[in-house]
C-alpha cells in the first residue's frame, strides 16, 4: 500500500468557503439523488396520482426541518469553534452514556452512508446502462473496494479534487431544472409512462392517512443527513473559521433547497413512477433531455457525487472511531494510524460492514433507507440537547435566545426520531433500534476492561520509590527439540550463558521415535540432560507444561522457567511458508502459563558456515 | 471440530469383498451418472439421430478399455500387495520425475473428482426439483462444505456406512434397466421429446467424422475413472487380501458394464437429448416410471452415490499429499495429522480448489469433463509402464505374459491420453496439460529447498563428538517499554537474573511523549539505564534494531542480544483481541535479525496482588 509516511506528514490544508463547502457538503447534497425516489416509493403504490400533490408538501416540511437544523448548527459552530462532533458535544454536556449513544448512532450511520450512497450511485450507473442491472452488487462492491484501497493508501484530501464534481453536479441539476421548467411552461411536459418491467409498483387507490404521510416524511429525511459535517470540521476553514463555517451552512441549505426542492417540483410535473431499474433523476433526465449526451452527463455526475458522499464516511468514520478509541470505549487498535497515516482498521471495518449490507440488501437503496436517518437524527437530538444544557449552565450573553433555538431544535429532531422509529419500525428501523443499545453496552464493557487492566498494571509513584529490584535466582532453562542439529547447538550455547540449570526436552509419540536423538545426544560432550516424554498426541505444549508442573524446580514459588525455542529463519516469505513455524504457535500457547518466559532463538539458515568456524575453534 | 484424538485411534478396519467393494468402487460406479450424458453431448448436437446408433459402439470401446485396465490392475495388485498407488509404483520403477507427474496428475484429478461428482450430484437434485436449478452453485458449495466439515471431524470409515447407498444405487439402476427393457419389448417405448428450454441443443446434421467419434470416446472415458482405488487399498482387505482385491476388480467391472452398458442401451431406445436441466438418467426414469416415487428414489440414490464418490477424493487426496509431503515434494504441513487424525490441510486445500472450480464452471458437469480423465489416464499409463519395467527387471515366473499384459495396458492407456489431449485440447484439456508440468516444477523446487535446509542444519556424527559447548559470555539485555508498570518491573527483575548488562528502551514519536516515563524512571532505584530514541514513525522494530547495530555491545561478533518483551495475558480470547498484542509481531520481525533472541515475558493480569506481595517483602 505504498511506502510508509512519517507522522509529521499529516496534512493541515485550510480551505475557504468556496472550495471547502463541497468537501463537507457532498453527503447532504447527494441525498437528493435518492430522497425524492424514497418519498414517491411510499406514496405512489398506496395513493396513486394524488402522490404528486402531497410530495411537495412533504418536501416543504423536510426543508423547514433543514432550516431549523441549520440555525441550530450555526450556534454549535460558535460554541465549538475547534470542531467537536456530536460525540464530543454530547459527552461534554450530557452524561458519558449519551456520548456513547451518539457514537453508536453515528457509527451505524456512517456504515449506512456508504451502503446507501454506493447503492444509489450504482443505481445511477444501471439507469444509464440497463444491461448492467444484473451486475449491480458486483459494481457496488467494486466501488467499495476501490474506495477502501484509495483510503488505505490515503486519498488526496485536496479540496479542489472534491469541489469540481460537486459543482458539476449542481450545474447539471440546475440545467435539468431550468429545461424542465421551460418544458412545463411551454406545455410540452407529458407524464412519464410507468415502466412495465416492474410490476411491483402500480398506482395505488388507498385513502390518504397521516401515518402514510409521516412514513413518506421519514423516507425523505434521508435528504438532510450529512448536515453535521461542517460543524465537525470548523478548524479546517481559513480564518475567520467560525464565520466561514456559518456562511458554509447558509450555502449548503440553499443548495439542498434548490436541488431537493427542484427535483420534487419536476416530479409533480413529470410524474415519474419509482422503480428499481430507473431512478427518478434518470426518468426526469430522459424525459426532459432525451437519452442523449445530457442524460449520460447527469447520470455520471450523480454517480461521482454519490461516490464522494460515501468517501466522506471513509474520512469521518475512522476518525470518530479513533476518538472513541482514545477514550477506551472501542478496541485500541482503532486509535492507531497505519504506515500511510490513515486509520487502517477503521477503514477496513467500514468497508466490510458496508459491503455486507450491500450484499444482504442486494444493493437496493430502497431497502436500506428504513435503517438510515434514525442514527443521524438521534445524534442531532443529543448534540442539540447538549448545547441547550451548555447555554443553560454557562449563561453567556443572549443565552435565552440561543437556548430557545437549540431547545426547539432538540424537540423537533427528537420528534423526527420518534416518527422515523414508529413509521419505519417494521420495515427495518427495529434493527437499528436494537443495535445501538447493544453497541453502547459493548462499548461500556470494553472501557471497563481497559480500566481494570490499567489498574492492575499501574505502579503508583509512592510505591515506585520503595521498590527494590533485587534479581531473581538464576533461571531454569528448558529447550524443546525434535532433533540434534546446528540450530539446537546454537541454542544450547546460548542457554549455558543464561544458567547452569539447562534441560533438553523431547516428545516421543511412538516407541523408538526418539532413538536417533538419544544416540546422537550420547555422543555430545555435555552435562545437559535429555528428557524424553511419551505422549499419544502430536502436541508439545501439553507434555511440556505437564513436565514443568511436575518439576521440582517449578514448584519453588516465584521461579521463572525459561523455554528456549530454536527457530530457523529463511530469507524469502514463500520459503517461510514451507515450514511449520510451530515456534510462534508454541510461544503464544505457553504465554498462558504463569511464569514461563518463552524465548525464540533465531537461526539464519545462511549462518551455518560461520557457526562452524566458531565451533571448530573450540574443538578440544 | 470435536475433541482431539490420540494417534493409536487410527482405525484399522479390514473389510471383506462384499462390504469393501462399495467403499472403493463408488467413484467408478457413479461415473455412469454423467458418462452417457457426455457421450451424447458430443454426438447429438453434431450428427443428430444417428448418435443413438454410434453411442453404443463408443460404449463398447470404453468397456473394452475397462477390461484391459482390470486385467492390468489385477497384476499390479499381485505386484504391490501392500497397496501402492500409482505415485509409489511410478517412483519405484521409473524415475522420480515420473512419480511426480503421477502425483500432480492424481492431485488435479482428485480435485476434479470432487468438482465433477458434486456438480453431477447437484444436477441429479435439480433434475428432480427443477425450481432449485438457479441455486445449483449454492447447493454444490453446500455439499462441499458439508463434506469438508465431515472429513475434518473424521467421517465414519465404516464400510457398511458406504455400502448400503452403493447397493441401493445398483438396485435402482437395475430396476430402471429391467422396466425399460420390458417397455421396449412391449413396444410402448417412445422417444423422449427434446426440451424446448435448452435451445443450445438441437439435432445436428453434420457428417460423421473420426474426430467426432474420438471426442465422444474421450468424454465417455470419464466412466472408467476411479478404477485405481482398489489397487491402492489392497491391505485394507481381509486375508487373503490379494485374492479378495482381485475378486473385487472382477465385480467392479461387472457392475460398471451393467450400469454403463445398460444406460447406454436405454438411451438408444428412448433417445434422451442431453441438456443442462435434466440428466439422461432423470429423462429415462421420467419416461419409464413417470415422475412418481421411483423417479425420486433414482434421483436420490444417484445424488448419494455421487456424494460418496466425491468423498473418496476427500479420503484419497490428503493421504496422497501426505505421502508426497513425507518425500519432501510438497509443503511439510500436508504430512501432519490434525487433532482429529485427519490431514486437515489436505482436506482444506481440496475443498477450496474444488469449490473454486464449481464456481468458475457454474457447477456444470459438462464444462468440467474436458479437464477430467487426462490426469487419470496419465497416471494409469505411468503406473503400468512402471509395472512393465518391474516385470522386465525382476523376471518372475511367467513374466513374459505379465509384461505383455501391462505393456498392452501401457500402450492402450497412453493412446487414450493422446486421444483425450487432442480431441479435448481446446475445450479445456490445455489447462491440465499446462498445470501438471508446472506442479512438477514447483514440487522439485520445494524438495530442493528442504534438502538445502536439511544440509544446513545437519551436524554429522563425527563432528558431534568433537563439539565443545563452552558458554557464550553473559547476554546483553534490552527491554522495550512504553510506560513503567508492574509488567515492566517483573521483566526487569527477570532481566537482572540473566545479566548485569540491562537497558530499557523507549521510542518517542513526538517531543515530550516520554516525559512521564522519564520522571517515573527517575524515581526508581535502579542502575538500569533508560534509553529514549526519537523517531517519526510509529514503529519500534526500526529504531530498536538501529540502536542495537550502533551499540558497541552488538559489535562484538558472535554476541547475542536478548530482547525481553513484556506481554500481558488476559484469560478470555475476546479480551485478548482488545489489545494490540504487538509483542508477537515484534518478536516475528526481530527474528529476521541475526543474533537477536526475543523473549516474551508473560504477565498474567491476575497476578498483580501476588507480585506486590513479593515486592512489598523487598521494600528497604
Amino acid at each position: 500500500m505504498g511506502e510508509k509516511l512519517p507522522t509529521n506528514r499529516l496534512s493541515e490544508e485550510k480551505f475557504n468557503v468556496f472550495w471547502g463547502l463541497p468537501v463537507l457538503a457532498s453527503d447532504a447534497i447527494s441525498s437528493v439523488a435518492y430522497a425524492v425516489d424514497e418519498i414517491l416509493w411510499v406514496l405512489v403504490p398506496s395513493i396513486g396520482l394524488i402522490s404528486y400533490y402531497w410530495a411537495p408538501k412533504i418536501a416543504i416540511a423536510i426543508i423547514l426541518l433543514l432550516l431549523v437544523l441549520t440555525i441550530s448548527y450555526r450556534q454549535i459552530v460558535s460554541a465549538y469553534p475547534n470542531g467537536g462532533g456530536a460525540y464530543i458535544v454530547a459527552k461534554d454536556n450530557l452524561k458519558v452514556k449519551y456520548g456513547l449513544i451518539v457514537g453508536a448512532s453515528l457509527s451505524v450511520d456512517y456504515i449506512l452512508t456508504v451502503a446507501v450512497s454506493i447503492s444509489a450511485g450504482t443505481a445511477a450507473v444501471t439507469s444509464a446502462i440497463p444491461a448492467l442491472y444484473p451486475h449491480r452488487i458486483a459494481i457496488a462492491i467494486f466501488f467499495i473496494a476501490l474506495m477502501t484501497i484509495g483510503n488505505l493508501r490515503g486519498v488526496s484530501d485536496s479540496s479542489k479534487f472534491f469541489s469540481i464534481p460537486t459543482y458539476a453536479f449542481l450545474v447539471t441539476i440546475l440545467s435539468l431544472l431550468i429545461a424542465g421548467i421551460i418544458k412545463s411552461i411551454g406545455g410540452t411536459a407529458v407524464p412519464i409512462p410507468p415502466m412495465v418491467s416492474d410490476p411491483a409498483v402500480s398506482f395505488g387507490t388507498q385513502a390518504i392517512s397521516l401515518f402514510l404521510l409521516l412514513r413518506a416524511f421519514s423516507s425523505g429525511c434521508a435528504a438532510v443527513t450529512g448536515v453535521e459535517a461542517i460543524c465537525d470540521a470548523v478548524p479546517n476553514f481559513k480564518e475567520p473559521a467560525v464565520k466561514n463555517a456559518k456562511l458554509a451552512y447558509v450555502l449548503l441549505t440553499i443548495f439542498v433547497i434548490i436541488t431537493f426542492g427542484g427535483i420534487t417540483y419536476l416530479a409533480t410535473v413529470f410524474h415519474p413512477v419509482p422503480n428499481s431499474q430507473q431512478t427518478v433523476i434518470a426518468q426526469l433526465a430522459a424525459s426532459i433531455f432525451g437519452r442523449g449526451l445530457m442524460f449520460y452527463i447527469i447520470q455520471a455526475t450523480t454517480t461521482v457525487i454519490l461516490a464522494m458522499a460515501a468517501n466522506t464516511a471513509f474520512a469521518g468514520f475512522p476518525i470518530l472511531l479513533s476518538i472513541i478509541a482514545r477514550d477506551g470505549y472501542v478496541p485500541r487498535q482503532f486509535a492507531m494510524r497505519g504506515h500511510r497515516l490513515g486509520f487502517s482498521n477503521g477503514i477496513l471495518l467500514l468497508s466490510l460492514a458496508a459491503g455486507m449490507l450491500v450484499i444482504i440488501f442486494q444493493s437496493d437503496t430502497h431497502l436500506l433507507i428504513p435503517l438510515y436517518a434514525i442514527g443521524v437524527f438521534t445524534s442531532f437530538t443529543l448534540a442539540q440537547a447538549g448545547i441547550f444544557l451548555k447555554w443553560f449552565r454557562t449563561k453567556p450573553r443572549g443565552w435565552v435566545y440561543k437556548a430557545f433555538i437549540n431547545g426547539l431544535g432538540t424537540i423537533i429532531t427528537f420528534i423526527t426520531v420518534i416518527v422515523i422509529a414508529v413509521t419505519k419500525f417494521l420495515s427495518g428501523a427495529w434493527v437499528v433500534l436494537l443495535i445501538i443499545p447493544l453497541l453502547v453496552i459493548v462499548m461500556m464493557k470494553i472501557r471497563n476492561h481497559y480500566t481494570m487492566i490499567a489498574k492492575r498494571l499501574d505502579v503508583p509513584n509512592d510505591r515506585i520509590e520503595r521498590l527494590k529490584l533485587s534479581p531473581k535466582p538464576m533461571p531454569y532453562v528448558i529447550i524443546p527439540v525434535q532433533s540434534l542439529n546446528v540450530m539446537v547447538i546454537k541454542t544450547l550455547r546460548y542457554a549455558k550463558s543464561l544458567s547452569n540449570e539447562v534441560e533438553v526436552f523431547n516428545v516421543e509419540t511412538y516407541e523408538g521415535e526418539a532413538d536417533k536423538l538419544r544416540s546422537k545426544w550420547a555422543k555430545l560432550k555435555t552435562d545437559v540432560p535429555l528428557v524424553i516424554k511419551q505422549s499419544a498426541y502430536r502436541d508439545i505444549v501439553g507434555p511440556l507444561t505437564e513436565y514443568i508442573e511436575s518439576n521440582e524446580h517449578a514448584s519453588r514459588p516465584g521461579d521463572v522457567i525459561t523455554v528456549l525455542l530454536p527457530q530457523f529463519v529463511v530469507a524469502k516469505p514463500w520459503e517461510m511458508a514451507l515450514h511449520n513455524n510451530t515456534s510462534l504457535f508454541i510461544a503464544r500457547a505457553l504465554l498462558n502459563y504463569r511464569n514461563i518466559v518463552v524465548s525464540l532463538v533465531p537461526f539464519q539458515i545462511e549462518e551455518k558456515s560461520e557457526l562452524y568456524k566458531d565451533i571448530d575453534l573450540e574443538i578440544e
